[in-house]
């Protein structure tokens, strides 16, 4: 095995079995980091706290960066053995523009690019906020994040069209309710895109009560829209969970399959696929 | 083919399956002219925009009317193509009375009865918001919003059903709630038909927060009836996923069965798609 | 048949099928006495409309007590054919007591009383509110309801322990949001009763916001609370819609066996239970 | 029997069956105890009625801490009955730490910490909250708890899985939320801790009003959390009552094949209860 070798064994788990015991503990390295990070971009969020340990935060957020752009640069070099079949370049390319490429990247990206062009203090503020994709790291590591974009890609034709009827629903409840309660409420439901506040925060039940209707009509709208609307938008809900407990209930019996590497002579019931413990076991003795 | 035939097929396209380019392109073309007018639909809601671009919604607006009315101008001449068995003139009347062809009259005619009729100013307004149902044409061309009737259509009993529960849990909770409340605040309980305002945000779970109970015995009666209520207004809600998840592996089901070579001399069932063990099988042996 | 028998075929349908035309005729007749009732009891309320057309709902009250009565006494009188087993006092007895004869009696009680003993107004106008359960007897003559009141009673069950979780749910979230809560907001959170109102509001996530912790700890506890106990308060949500679906796909399988009196030499798919139109139809032709 | 076997009967049912009178009984009567316990916690939380019946609030106190004092002891006493295989120590230091254990201990722990070292008055206030976990020692006495902790027990992974998601969700929720709307009200999201606040109460829908965005951006990412995360959130609820029914079809199942006497030779099998149609059957052919 080459160094090469070496180093994508342990950056790299190979379809989710850790192969040895430093890729491991490479993996768990990098997961406590991400976690460290979230926390400290938790805490700094205080006010008093971010004075008082400012440097604390600093050096948290530069042995990051340093930590992740190493680990970018390794990922890059030996992207042709994640992708044997592509060229040296080809792989390195493909990497770059793989989902998890751009957010190794964008993981980074904001801390540098102060130093690398002139940009004014309140970009700089929201470039920092991509600090947050680094959660999605997690998700090379976590079992969780594993199973919920499983089940997410599964049923991507079915929550593409809900997604769809959703946001057909939440313009047509807006249209509607504009046009009955404009002259109202002016302020509060000046224009459509605005009342689509009121949609949302009412198709999702959420009802914060900040935005409602006062006239008859409005609150027809509101009640029809409601009654009729919320098991549309209730849907992918129905969808997701459906799929979720299918999912893990596949995955436990890939597990088991695995489990009985069946000794010789084993009986399994037919039925339920669980080990018979005793072969005359009757229910008449 | 006669001319006529052509334009059919151009507009029409036979059971879900494009048969030509052209076709194909028309439905793109109806479809983009629908998503501009929703977009404008949504931009002249700004008082800001209407009062500077007004020029432009209003070249929009007739562009699309004229477009629709000519599409449905030819739907009315090829009727007799889309119902072969009906006669020339019953045709039309049947495409005329159906739901989509009521659609589409109703997406054009706001636009042409002021011209015919003095009517006052505020209906014309009242009007114009029926420029909304040309989102519905929208389901000709859609295969989600296709899904979405499929479901409506199968459930329709359990969903008659529990709209009548609905109904009549509406009605009683807010009965229940007039005679308990209404001494206690007149101005938010005034009658049983404002009370449904109260029963909808509650059963709904939207609970908007600008009427609720405040003696005991309204919040005992929005107490019970919430925790009873909600399971029962919620049912829909349950069917229509459960439908929906059904719906969508038949149809990728069909489109499997439809993909793998069927073996020679093996009959599937024309109902339900899975394939008959014996030929001779009958129900009176 | 004698007298007594061709009464009771008329008012009672021995296991929902309606026996003959009269019978029919009787029980539409009963259902819109009960929705006028509705009508008018919701249009009473309004102030306006009491004052000027109250000699009409008077009149309307007069007359539904009238034919709820007779009806009762028949009942009543017919008893013994309704249970034949029972003796003659027996089987009046058992109406009397049984639900839908408490209904009955309730349903006309209240008009009574006042002539009967000297009540004060104010217990008379609680008395009105009775007359709402004049809604219960259309589950006599509904589907819809009868539907409902099946899987209520087939889930039994599962709605009591759902039921009691809840309540332990509500009481044991009241007693520790009171705790902690209590001295930040003594007029909101007065009693551990009192904190039950906001319970149910977060657990079946209607929040009015009329009541809501603002101390740190009364915020963690309501947040624990909501994640935690929504999900085993929505429980029965999720029972009564997976029952209501199966008792659905019962009833409509027992109908179509009842249908396929199943003409001589007809097949039928062994899957979907569907009768096949053709005999050597394959996929192969 | 020893006397000690007999007291171990009394106290405790040996997998759910009561195998004498005295057992039932005794059960029953701590069943009342904690109910009335409970209702003495909720009616001694009004003022009024604490201060007129403070004796009688105490007296209850007393004479529970005394009971399940000795039911504590009696418990550790028989521990060696209740676990077979370990040794007369090890048995006691097991029951000790077990969950029921504990709550047994807690049950009378706060009643004797005040006479054994001297702590201030609030913390005491504190301690008497824990009286609370009674309501737990009637998961030892009640089916229904046993059922809720079962399918708990049974759906660990995908609970402790969508656990993990929700916390990410939460987290990820409101630092975007903290970002782009804590300069418009650094008053209602001074943090980002504070700010899971709003994240709580928008993505479990119960939406009080106290915490909503104003800003357009802070609507912007109210709404697109709102409409992805309620999915998630909500994934829990139907994990829940999918087992549930599961679970207590199961029970029935299992107690009608208990009733039906079984056909001689039959063989069932022994983890899921169906028949077992070949006797000879082995995964090694």
């Amino acid at each position: 095995m080459t160094f090469k070798e070496k180093v994508f064994h342990l950056i790299d788990d190979l379809s989710g079995k850790a192969i040895n015991k430093g890729n491991k503990l490479v993996d768990n390295l990098l997961i406590i980091l991400i976690v460290v990070n979230i926390i400290s971009i938790i805490l700094e969020s205080f006010d008093s706290l971010n004075h008082q340990y400012y440097s604390i935060f600093y050096s948290i957020e530069v042995v990051t960066v340093v930590i992740f752009s190493i680990e970018y640069v390794l990922r890059l070099w030996t992207a042709n053995l994640k992708y044997p079949t592509a060229g040296r370049v080809n792989a390195r390319v493909r990497f770059m523009f793989s989902v998890m490429g751009l957010v190794d990247l964008l993981a980074v990206l904001p801390f540098y690019l102060p130093f690398l062009i002139t940009i004014d203090l309140r970009f700089v503020r929201m470039l920092r906020l991509i600090r947050l994709l680094r959660i999605f790291k997690l998700k090379r590591y976590s079992k969780a994040f594993q199973l919920v974009s499983t089940v997410f890609e599964k049923k991507q034709s079915e929550l593409t069209i809900t997604a769809f009827v959703t946001i057909i629903l939440l313009l047509f409840s807006s249209t509607l309710m504009y046009s009955v309660e404009h002259e109202a409420q002016p302020d509060k439901f000046p224009d459509i895109v605005s009342t689509l506040w009121w949609a949302v925060a009412t198709l999702t039940t959420v009802g914060y009560g900040d935005v409602y209707p006062i006239t008859i009509w409005g609150k027809l709208v509101a009640g029809v829209v409601a009654i009729l609307g919320i098991g549309l938008v209730a849907l992918p809900t129905g969808i997701l969970s459906a799929s979720f407990v299918e999912e893990i209930a596949n995955s436990r019996k890939a597990k088991k399959e695995l489990q009985h590497a069946s000794p010789k002579g084993m009986k399994y019931c037919p039925h339920c696929g669980q080990p018979l413990p005793d072969i005359n076991m009757t229910d008449d003795e």
